[in-house]
């Protein structure tokens, strides 16, 4: 992940795009590449999608559009001072204590309906 | 990262979750949590923005969004069985030829008008 | 539709939140209002669907996240001095050269694969 | 607007296209139609997007999208058996109720925190 910041960060640099990465547009466009990548599901019923992610073109396919929502991720997280990693952690342990393995086993309610 | 895959999953399997995770509904997932991100920003403006992010509590609160986007592409990527890493790097080369850095410096077009 | 559109912009002018109404927030604001509309279809399968919808608290549930777009669209299409009724019938005629009957029927695949 | 809803039902039926209209999928799509709304107005400034709107093609593009989006809400509003203008009006009635006009006027604030 180091590695990617990295990377992420001196793509940009060597453009000097930093200027152009105001947090709300990144923020719009991780939402237009999680629709580009819902509209790679659209349509498709369970089976298909099976079907479908069983060939690998489709699957590099969905790949990119994932590694632009995770490329701008690491953007925003990088202009807007957080540490992603670090958020992430505290999240999932957020979430342990929200859904204690007990009740949540085998179970899609949400939090405050268990 | 290789942390964060482990505990994602670990948290979905100690839940029994896996039934649950197909890839239509978790990209439908990432695209909502990523509008959860974007509202953080709605209604405001540049200077807001900043001001927004130098308090705490706001990057906190926005680390959060960016974390549940970043854990669903995480579990996304285990059930459609995409190296997630490997994509955003072979996105980031393909990007390099598309933007190549003597055209794109400083520069805000998109690569079919540079 | 005409009392709709006078009724959306005199709630709007009544709290003086005409100065509020940016196209880029507006903008925004409908995809947000989309991704909870979505929201009420989320783990759901079509079967579920069928079910839930067959309900009529969770038709008046969906029927206020419709209602949040259109009023959105409405108050959009105000601002921008777009004519929302005359776009939408200018769309349908385009979509229809698109999409001749004779090769459309029947057949769900987008315009450019027919 | 009921000449709309005709049209539009009318397009679809002429097409045998009721079939793929499962309430699950339109939601989807009406996402990701705002969020191609959306991207006409990404990396523009509020004075950038003044400038945008004064032209006459791209209001046009602008209303495009904006006649997607009701196209779809059209749609589903039949698959759904719901009343769109009935649900829109009873919304703003709501709206009236939670933002009353001395509290609201002037006043950006969210309901709960007025």
């Amino acid at each position: 992940m180091d590695d990617l910041v990295k990377a992420v960060l001196a793509f940009r640099d060597e453009r000097d795009w930093r200027q152009f990465h105001n947090p709300k547009d990144l923020a719009i466009s991780i939402c237009l590449e999680a629709a580009e990548l819902l509209e790679a599901f659209q349509w498709k019923r369970p089976e298909e999608i099976a079907v479908f992610l069983a060939e690998e073109q489709n699957r590099r396919r969905v790949g990119e559009e994932m590694a632009d929502v995770l490329i701008l991720l690491v953007s925003l997280a990088d202009v807007a001072q957080i540490d992603l990693m670090e958020a992430a952690r505290s999240k999932l342990a957020d979430n342990a204590r929200k859904y204690p393995v007990e009740r949540a086993k085998g179970n899609a309610r949400k939090y405050d309906a268990l």
